[in-house]
């Protein structure tokens, strides 16, 4: 049966929705496939005489891998483990590669060991690398077992680069060519050469030791005389990486120089990779969504399809560490209950003074966020930032202050009520740039994600911060 | 003087690193410059003896238009300006499509009309279309004049396209075939054209009703025998766009199908344009950028290294409902005065209860708005996905509600205060998690972006319901 092929967005979606549709159908499929610890021939047989079950399977069979990887990724859990066990073994090796990490760590741990190893069978050692931080320990062997010695020499070493590094995301075959043939020959070794590299876009031209001196792209290839040595029309000035850059900044002079591919070099500048505008694009795309998750501590695994158990368990740590902070917040009010009980508007209004101190404080390290990634925080500019964010602290806390304090003394009739208002909005509002900017700059500075968890800790600065100065200035002007 | 070419990411910061030296030293240039109003001739003036001032001149120079936008980019203000008033005029114009949104607003608002004019003539159709959306009107009038005739009126059409779809970051040039060629004519095409649109990877074939029939891979041309027709090594079965198409779900393929390049088409399949990969990427950064900023309610052109009254401003109208918000959420307090006179161990608490949920809604909230993007959310999985976390508000409300409730029974020996306590918490996560999840589900009904504000809004609901609903049950069980 013919796959599909790759289309536009469009017709991505009228050809799953018929899927969707007969999965809505499948209410005895769903009731089955709840009782997991079934075994999959079971629930074969339940099903086999379906007349949809057997539509279902053909549908699966004509999707691609990325389109596979699109429609399981778009199921609830008990859905998307019915389309896994359906799959083709090749599409579901192909899907595992492009699913988001946490479709495709549940689905990994919920697939017999026998059925992943065949599906891990269908992969070489680029794919495998890519999936291999999720995969259990003995399916990694089996697999790594299956390849050939310097493929798995290639997969070893490359399982050794840090996270976040080029060598993380490279992949290992390029096309290298010798820099003493003519532009013919080069192009003989192009229309012999087996299987080409995906996003082959250029050459690599390395000398008589191998070091790399040079590229040539493709399409220079077809422009020039055949006669040329490639030493004449070769580029030297490349874009290169080691497998220690960070995979970020790799990202970043993608976009800056419009790269499609780029030699990864070891310090003897020979080829060890090659690193492809298509592994960019999916680590930073992994890298964006992960940071919205992480500044809510929620890691990147975290999969809203998930089951409700897991889902609950997940929030365990940064709910934990949230329940203690604003626990701790509130201490800072019972130093004060005695100023409360006499006045307790005090009680009414210190909220307000907490939420406007972490709203200025989560604007504040959102942007200073920002610029860490488009490298705008250096030595030359820190203290600038600093003083212009607490700058805008004052300004605001000033104009804004007053206005609150305003409504305290129309609600109150208490006019230095209202002038506590006005200083602790205008000191929290200044503390909150402050918090705001060093929160995420220590985090940059001891090598962590800048966002992580930067809500709960910013929330709780501003929180017991707005309180104590709320408190304390109405303790001192009141009493 | 020849210009940098690109290179490894670590080079570019050696390559920028004197460059910032040089400007740290300028602290009369930056005393000059911070005087905006002086005219750039008399600055120029006060400068040109400086041998410092000619070295930064000859650097800047040599730097190439991407490296000239990260530099600018790295700076403040004042510092920006210098760089940018100095930068060749080619390398500006090609250093201003290349800047994020916030630092190329601000510069085009501070660059004389005459300067931008002639900056503006470096630009062909297709550049000025990147950035058309920031230049002041009479400057994008002059520049189109400037146009032949045909590229105006495809700036003028390209205009026309809504912000965020297929057509608003397209490009013009591509290279169309006839299918009834052979292979070396294909080629003879390719080698003939005067200039190749930038990362072009394949030819797009059409009919001779100029209808787009099929792509051929330039490596395709490389790899088959010079005479077969064209028609034989085409791919039939080819990713194609509309402009009016999505350009978030066209990044989407490009990372589906790992494309390079794509053609965008009529309703009648003629080619109108091309989508690239260089294209797409710039795209989603500055998407995933903006998305974490408009969630604290800043718009993407909020820049940290810009002007402070400016930064001031550019907070005000978020500000200002956060505000009235918190000031409404603290309305539901003073309903309860009364309560909280008579047990002041209650002002402590609430902002525990608010905090937890907020806490939670915001977690869930990151969790759909990743959903969304990668197509989570649908009529399938939207009752599974409130049940699913409103469960969760449940069991996490329950369980850490009583350690809560527990430790309020501990420190004020009142266990109604601990079970009232826990019962709130539990009851603010579960209307958390209704939030969290309605908020960017109602903004993305309304076309919206999903993040806009959701942390104010999310902030004000579970503020006011936690008050509303700890001090609601205090009143009932306590008094």
């Amino acid at each position: 049966m013919p796959q599909h092929p790759p289309t536009t967005p469009a017709r991505l979606e009228d050809r799953l929705a018929p899927i969707l549709d007969l999965l809505q159908k499948q209410q005895v499929v769903q009731a089955v496939t709840q009782r997991q610890a079934q075994p999959r021939a079971e629930l074969l047989e339940n099903l086999l005489h379906r007349q949809q079950e057997v539509e279902l399977r053909r549908s699966l069979a004509r999707l691609n891998g990325p389109d596979a990887a699109h429609l399981l990724q778009m199921l609830a859990t008990d859905h998307r483990l019915l389309v896994w066990s359906e799959l083709p073994v090749r599409t579901a090796g192909r899907a595992l590669i492009e699913l988001p990490e946490a479709v495709a760590e549940g689905l990994i741990e919920r697939t017999p060991a026998a059925q992943l190893d065949v599906i891990l069978q269908e992969l070489d050692a680029d794919e495998l690398a890519e999936i291999a931080e999720y995969l259990p320990r003995e399916a990694l062997e089996k697999a790594k077992a299956q390849l050939q010695a310097n493929d798995r020499s290639w997969l070893e070493s490359s399982l050794t680069y840090p996270e976040d590094s080029v060598g993380d995301i490279m992949s290992r075959d390029s096309l290298i060519v010798a820099d003493d043939i003519s532009v013919n020959a080069a192009i003989e070794q192009v229309r012999s050469a087996a299987e080409l590299p995906s996003q082959t876009d250029k050459l690599f031209v390395v000398d008589r030791h191998k070091h790399l001196v040079g590229v040539v792209p493709l399409i220079s290839l077809m422009r020039h005389d055949g006669e040329h040595p490639l030493s004449a029309i070769m580029d030297r000035d490349l874009v290169s990486f080691f497998p220690e850059d960070d995979a970020e900044e790799a990202g970043q002079a993608f976009e800056r120089y419009d790269l499609i591919s780029a030699p990864v070099i070891d310090d003897r500048r020979r080829v060890v990779g090659r690193i492809t505008v298509e592994a960019v694009m999916d680590y930073l795309r992994a890298r964006a969504e992960n940071l919205a998750l992480a500044k809510e501590g929620l890691s990147a695994d975290t999969d809203l399809l998930g089951p409700v158990w897991q889902g609950a368990r997940e929030r365990w740590p940064w709910l934990c560490i949230n329940l203690m902070t604003a626990f701790l917040a509130t201490r800072f009010i019972s130093l004060f209950e005695g100023t409360i009980q006499q006045l307790v508007a005090l009680a009414t209004l210190m909220p307000i003074v907490a939420s406007v101190g972490g709203n200025t404080g989560n604007q504040t390290s959102a942007l200073l966020i920002r610029g860490l990634a488009l490298d705008q925080v250096h030595r030359d500019t820190l203290s600038f930032i600093y003083r212009k964010e607490i700058s805008i602290g004052l300004i605001n806390g000033l104009l804004w202050g007053s206005v609150l304090g305003l409504f305290a003394w129309g609600l109150y009739h208490n006019w230095l009520l209202g002038l506590v208002m006005m200083g602790a909005v205008t000191l929290n509002l200044m503390l909150a740039a402050l918090i705001g900017i060093s929160v995420p700059l220590l985090l940059d500075r001891f090598d962590r994600d800048p966002a992580m968890g930067s809500s709960v800790v910013l929330t709780f600065a501003t929180d017991s911060m707005g309180f104590f100065i709320f408190l304390g200035l109405a303790t001192l002007a009141l009493t």
